[in-house]
């Protein structure tokens, strides 16, 4: 933007004006009526600026009694003055590779003197929600935010605007909400399960697998590059054999997987969406009585370290960059709150398969 | 594909022992394990060919009893020959723009030669899949496909991978399944909608709700355009302003619309996913005592002829091409087929606006 919006002008006027004095800590600012008199702008003029303000830190608005000057050192970082703090949102916090990704990202920010606020949003719009709010009255200079849910209309895209235009940058992380442009940290997903796939069609097995989640977009990229490896090896798909799930449909999904086990025409063997989802299926196949690799194989993604339940072998798994990812995000980040990089930061990471223990050549 | 995999091998060979009378019409083939003998091939081999032959018709599967050769007319239809047949998938048939769109298909197509087999999903992917396999028994040389809720996950794509392997080329309609690639013929829904957007802002108006679907490729692509217009002018949407709504979900929409209309915040001026909304939303006005456009302006998607209800006011709209759409889109398919046709083919139109008599500058 290269003027400010009319409403802008009120809010750093009304801004001044809590500076000068006219308007002291605690104090309820004038009625929307009285703000489109003194300031001759209509009423969602001021109602644009309040909204503004509130968000800043600036002012809060109680229920009932009206809109309140906040505390002085919040107006101070309001004034111009970053915050140094950055806003961190992903879908989980303390489980499988989050701890990592999250480590990077803390380590690079300490490093150039920022602190780190977090949330997570169990993969829920409504926590969402409360957490970009939060992360707003906290007045941080940027977000990196892992999208929610982002295979489908995710109903905060006007926060995300909101962010765009009081200028605080942020980032995503893993894949972004289509309907909002940002800079991107992620992996090739579809390129990643292409390679896993075709990793067993050079190993001999037809009958593959895969068990992907469709609601969020790396899930339904995954389960393109599956298709593309079979396009490529001129072979089919049989439909029994994409397994998906949701965030909330995880429970009948292992019965799902030891039904398609005892099926007419079973896989030799399976690409999962996660290590958490090869477990699963392990967990199914030792229940059937199948061994990996010697009956099953099995190509995860993520190699988080995580290794089978009964045998104990290390899954062949497609890399995640985890704490190099939390870094780079951190980095992308802060470039645009500095304005030193580009206009489009993203990096999308080129996957690598580790070959370990969970895959094995068909009918050997 | 270059080379003919094993099973395209063993398709071909069955093909040609119809042809040389080896095995007759109503006669049943030798079963699975007979023909691994014959061929030197697996059963996941065997059973590729004979799924093939299952689809191009040549072979029928009967519960119970085997698999059995089908009449003589279909076999030669599927001996290489062409079935000069195309078939068309859409949505919907005989409501709204379809049959603009269906009649410049089936007119370019009848120049051509080409017969026309329809069906619609209602947006049902179960209906979907019935479709598709009819099509395939019916054996013919393309497709023309408007995708279902094609925002979510489709559990049908293995069938569209088949099509690819088989060589039977599909076009898309107005948006692409993500995870397979084929040329598409569509609108730019995005710039439409935020042409749609910047007109309403032009006109002075700032409390601008959106109704769109969610459930489509299309109607979130307009919600991008939607966010992207107010981006531009530097100015918030109201998250109470996004209306939303799926296939299923569109009878909650009206009284969704009739709330919004005496919120706190009212919009004085709407964006419609399509005419069908816009009258809905001119009934929730009129409900309301607004008249259109004097209290509300409105902007709606395709022009496709209809007039408000209650004053027959024609809506200020982004154009559809409808039959032009349904006429490039069969050229497109007609070039895969002959394969005249670049490897991309794909049509995006550039939107249009037309101002007609639902929209008016705002507070006069």
């Amino acid at each position: 933007m290269t003027k400010l919006a009319k409403y802008q002008i009120i809010q750093e006027e009304i801004k001044k004006q809590i500076q000068d004095g006219a308007y002291l800590v605690g104090e309820k600012i004038p009625a929307e009526s009285q703000l489109m008199t003194t300031f001759s702008v209509s009423r969602h003029t001021v109602r644009q600026a309040i909204s503004s303000l509130v968000n800043e830190g600036v002012l809060e608005k109680i229920q009932g009694s009206g809109t309140f000057v906040v505390e002085q050192r919040k107006i101070q970082a309001a004034m111009g003055k970053k915050s140094k703090t950055i806003g961190v949102i992903t879908t989980y916090l303390s489980d499988y590779i989050f701890p990592s990704i999250i480590r990077g990202i803390e380590e690079e920010l300490r490093e150039n003197g920022y602190s780190l606020l977090l949330a997570s949003t169990q993969n829920d719009t409504e926590k969402e929600r409360e957490s970009i709010e939060m992360m707003l009255r906290q007045q941080v200079d940027g977000l990196i935010i892992e999208p929610t849910r982002s295979s489908f209309f995710n109903p905060n895209l006007s926060y995300y605007l909101q962010l765009k235009l009081n200028q605080i940058p942020f980032v995503y992380l893993h894949t972004a909400y289509p309907e909002m442009d940002a800079p991107v940290v992620a992996m090739d997903d579809e390129a990643g399960t292409e390679l896993a796939t075709k990793h067993l069609l050079d190993l001999g097995h037809r009958e593959i697998a895969i068990v992907s989640k469709v609601d969020d977009i790396q899930g339904r990229n995954r389960l393109k590059g599956y298709f593309k490896a079979f396009e490529e090896a001129g072979d089919f798909v049989s439909s029994d054999h994409v397994l998906t799930y949701e965030t909330r449909t995880t429970d009948g999904l292992r019965s799902e997987i030891m039904q398609l086990l005892t099926a007419e025409n079973p896989p030799t063997a399976f690409v999962a969406y996660n290590d958490q989802v090869a477990l699963m299926i392990e967990e199914a196949a030792n229940e059937r009585g199948l061994l990996i690799p010697d009956d099953l194989s099995l190509v995860s993604h993520d190699a988080s370290g995580m290794r089978l339940n009964h045998n104990g072998k290390a899954p062949t798994s497609i890399v995640h960059p985890q704490e190099q990812m939390g870094k780079d995000a951190a980095r992308v980040l802060m470039n645009a709150i500095e304005q030193t990089g580009t206009k489009s930061d993203s990096i999308i990471y080129e996957p690598r398969l580790i070959i370990q223990e969970t895959t094995k050549k068909f009918g050997q």
